[in-house]
């Protein structure tokens, strides 16, 4: 491509509205152009981004026998009424009118659509298994859509679905889109991390997200550097930081603490650990049976030091739907406010679930119920009846590892992929069956494999970048080698040289632009560290004189001396070398 | 591709809504499967037509230099409030609301859009002339959606804009994706035809329309087979068919014509030729000043054989908002009703305009303002006043081609592309300007290109097809050739035969499927006859035995015997001759 056949537009300041630094630098660089909130133009530059992840993405799911389809943008309402999720998704779900007043949505993803085809299509278990997959624009209106590509509200997604005739056969096309997937990300030259995450419905390691490391990541990921053991915060199991209960060496006593509302101020006024704390968490669980509403209230206790999972928090048998407690509630149930609450003496009698750890804790200090007071020298079973232990709490860095075979560390990193095990809830609902060996009906048991494809681009930069702009991985950079002739229109030698090492190098197939702007050597130069091409090659009269071009890797301090002779060669064998 | 990697679903027979071949062909061989009305998914077959469509139009896109980028499915209506679009539109145009009451739209076409990104990005003459395309799901709510891929709500287009700094630029632009489209559908290898169409607003040759010659089509395509004459039916200039007047011979003479309301009618009782009679077309303007309406009504004259052509009476000055007149109007200003109208002594005023080869008749019939009554003998000048004179009719075989080298033919077209001088219509409401060489702003001279992508699949199947099924140019089908084993289980000869034949063809990058399934032979040449690949090679152990392998062109009445070693140069020597 040659720079004046092509568009090139890129910008000294981002607008305002970029919060973070992918989203900066992509408007900087011309990639993507905002129309509407949450809703970009892909410029031609980022068009091809696009494009070369698009390419590595179907590759690799050709390659794993998933079938290429394209399912509508928009698609009637009935589907999703079957599955009941036209009722429970929420206003994230564009909801449209046609002209004769019937209800469409604008796809946030294919699980019905899908549904709908193998129903009709899958007849027989000969048919199986099957996986289906298409890339296509989808639509999440999002509350607050910011941060670019990152949580924009249209934006393209690769979904797979497979369809299996039993668990075993999940389980098995749900192995084959997990190596699909770290071959796609071990493509783009990402740095990831594929992590277990929580399916409720199936349970177990039926889930996976894939992440892009970035420090500005929005999800914490929990991994063990010495196993291979990685979840993300919610599937992340906290396990009790003691083998045994501690032993009561204390009296319970009520002390004042007057103001002292937090663990931490109450720890520093005691002049104790924090770790000797524990927090008292309320929560409320309605039930409605026969018109009547029944109140149950209960008390979750974490270390002072530890923070509340909110997930996990509703996991625990008869917490799934629980809110959290209004001051009223607490004042009834405890006889004070939020601040001095704790299982010891409670005014009525509530449920009492206390995190692994604080149920090995002995001699801790808790709320006491009274306005300004907490106990010390509270004890399991001698001052308060046994709780309900569950794992309520966040992982932190330094934890034992679930698998036994180190501690946890914690690194952030941004969602870029997800693999699922959905079992029959979409076959059930929608009954899409096929006839086993025995001419029986059975629901088919399906997966869902996604990649948010344009947030691929946003990830990939928060990944690489530095002050001067993106730094593209050699396999999504928009070209991968960029000539930047000096004096182009002056200099018949560097004209020429330029022409022929672009000639050269488009022949071998490399993705190579050519810069025939004529522009100032400074603004060439800012302009392709900004969009982050990772080869660049510098042709001027005076190296010319000493039989020199200039090479430069995006990453580079300096830049260096080729011999014009041999420039080919080492671009091409660096190229080879990337992605080999 | 192995048969049994992939998906193929065909069907006996066409669902009860398919009405035309191309519907019903892509319903059975499984290319296409309907989600809603005029909603479809487009099935693994399907998709691979689609993007080899998509590829040409890709490749000869970038050819003529336009740019490739993406436009969002979902708009925001500000831009279209801007044009007027929203406003105008009508409910075609799919609207939408988000979570916040905000209006959208799901893009019909890219306009408002693009014009959006030019304003911004446009600064200067020297960034002229630019380019911009996009293929992109569109969306436009039909009234009564049908036929497919024909008329589908739901589609994907190529649409691309040109910008330039004055007429002469954009008439270059134009040319350009003129030349690129002949291009485009040489290589699908479709018959087809560009026509001139009118656009109103820039007038001369603005617009071209390009169609694929089908006799289900359904527009109406003039040409001259002698001239590179070409027009739809609106822009297509009908001349009269007399050089000069004719003259007048007989008497003004008024005949009784009982219940003979019908120019066919009216010749048949007179023992007359039905060219001698004239058409009478009541239509009325009203205009609205000051808030009052003034009604004016005209009287268009036809030759009784003759059809009018609304269009081209809406480019009579003062006709742009005609409509057809009721009968209160006609008998108000007539005298009598319908059937027995005509220019001589109204009851009122009206305007009369005469086709051009009306005002050259002489001894005309027409009606005389009096039921049951008509004049024979009828003269221009003697009898009624000259009229104004217009192209009022379509044209019809055997009419003077208008650039005098020939006569006209029809045949009937598929409309798949669209070529079209916007001028500054849209830059002018958005207000998209550059600055010129002396820094001052000029407004845009802007094209707008389209193909229709999913319309092109239709189009194809209903020009090339016979009672088997489809028959798919070799550019655009699914599959190049397919490679049928005759008991491939069974036989390790004809396993082998058809492995090799398989490997050597995909490794010369042949598109070929090899047909694994070990179907019986009646059944899987029906499946490749209905979904039309073009090169079909048979392998079974008789042939074999004699050296032998079978061909079969999709168009050929037999199959043909060709020796083992030769079938590959055989094939590729075929394929060559199709591409080249």
């Amino acid at each position: 491509m040659r720079a004046t056949r092509f568009f090139i537009s890129t910008l000294k300041e981002a607008p305002a509205d970029a919060e973070i630094v992918s989203h900066k630098l992509m408007m900087r660089a011309g990639m993507i152009k905002r129309l509407g909130s949450g809703i970009y133009n892909y410029m031609p530059m980022g068009l091809r981004v696009i494009r070369k992840v698009e390419k590595i993405v179907r590759e690799e799911m050709d390659r794993s026998g998933a079938i290429e389809m394209l399912m509508p943008v928009v698609q009637p309402a009935e589907l999703w009424q079957e599955t009941g999720r036209w009722q429970k998704y929420g206003a994230e779900l564009m909801r449209v009118k046609d002209r004769h007043g019937r209800d469409f949505i604008i796809q946030p993803t294919s699980e019905e659509a899908i549904t709908d085809v193998a129903r009709q299509e899958i007849k027989s278990y000969r048919q199986l298994p099957l996986n289906f997959y298409h890339i296509q624009t989808k639509f999440r209106d999002e509350r607050r859509p910011r941060f670019g590509l990152m949580r924009g509200r249209e934006f393209t997604m690769k979904d797979a679905y497979s369809f299996d005739r039993d668990l075993d056969g999940l389980k098995k096309s749900y192995q084959n889109m997990y190596d699909a997937y770290v071959r796609i990300f071990n493509r783009f030259g990402l740095q990831f991390r594929a992590v277990a995450a929580d399916n409720g419905a199936i349970g177990g390691t039926g889930s996976h997200e894939f992440h892009v490391i970035a420090e500005t990541g929005e999800d914490a990921l929990v991994y063990c550097p010495t196993s291979d053991y990685a979840a993300n915060m919610e599937a992340a199991e906290a396990l009790s930081l003691f083998d045994a209960r501690q032993v009561a060496t204390q009296a319970l006593t009520k002390t004042a603490t007057p103001g002292k509302a937090k663990c931490e101020e109450v720890a520093e006024l005691l002049n104790i650990p924090l770790q000797n704390t524990v927090k008292s968490i309320v929560l409320t669980v309605e039930t409605e049976e026969k018109d009547k509403v029944t109140k149950q209230v209960w008390l979750l206790l974490i270390r002072g030091d530890h923070e509340l999972n909110e997930i996990k928090a509703s996991k625990v048998p008869g917490l799934a739907n629980y809110r959290f407690a209004t001051e009223d509630e607490i004042v009834e149930h405890f006889g004070t406010k939020p601040g001095y609450l704790g299982p010891v003496n409670t005014k009525l009698p509530v449920k009492v679930v206390a995190d692994r750890t604080v149920a090995m804790m002995g001699d801790f200090v808790c709320g006491a119920n009274e306005e300004d007071f907490h106990f010390t020298g509270a004890n399991w079973g001698r001052d308060v009846a046994e709780p309900l232990v569950a794992d309520l709490r966040n992982v932190v860095a330094g934890d034992p590892s679930p698998d036994g075979k180190g501690v946890l560390a914690i690194q952030r990193g941004i969602e870029v992929g997800h693999v699922f095990q959905l079992g029959t809830s979409y076959s059930e609902s929608m009954k899409a069956t096929f006839l086993d060996e025995n001419g029986k009906p059975q629901l088919l048991q399906m997966g869902c494999y996604g990649i948010g494809i344009t947030r691929i681009l946003g990830a990939a930069i928060e990944q690489n970048f530095d002050d001067k702009g993106i730094i593209w991985p050699t396999a999504i950079a928009p070209f991968e080698v960029v000539i930047c002739p000096m004096g182009m229109e002056k200099s018949p030698a560097v004209k020429e040289q330029a022409e022929k090492l672009y000639a050269d190098l488009m022949a071998a197939g490399v993705d190579v632009l050519l810069d025939d702007r004529d522009l100032r050597p400074g603004s060439m130069f800012a302009d392709w560290e900004l969009i982050g091409v990772p080869h660049r090659v510098v042709i001027g009269d005076r190296g010319l004189k000493e039989g020199n071009l200039e090479y430069k890797g995006r990453r580079d301090a300096e830049a260096s001396n080729v011999a014009v002779a041999d420039m080919f060669s080492f671009l091409t064998a660096k190229l080879q070398a990337k992605s080999s």
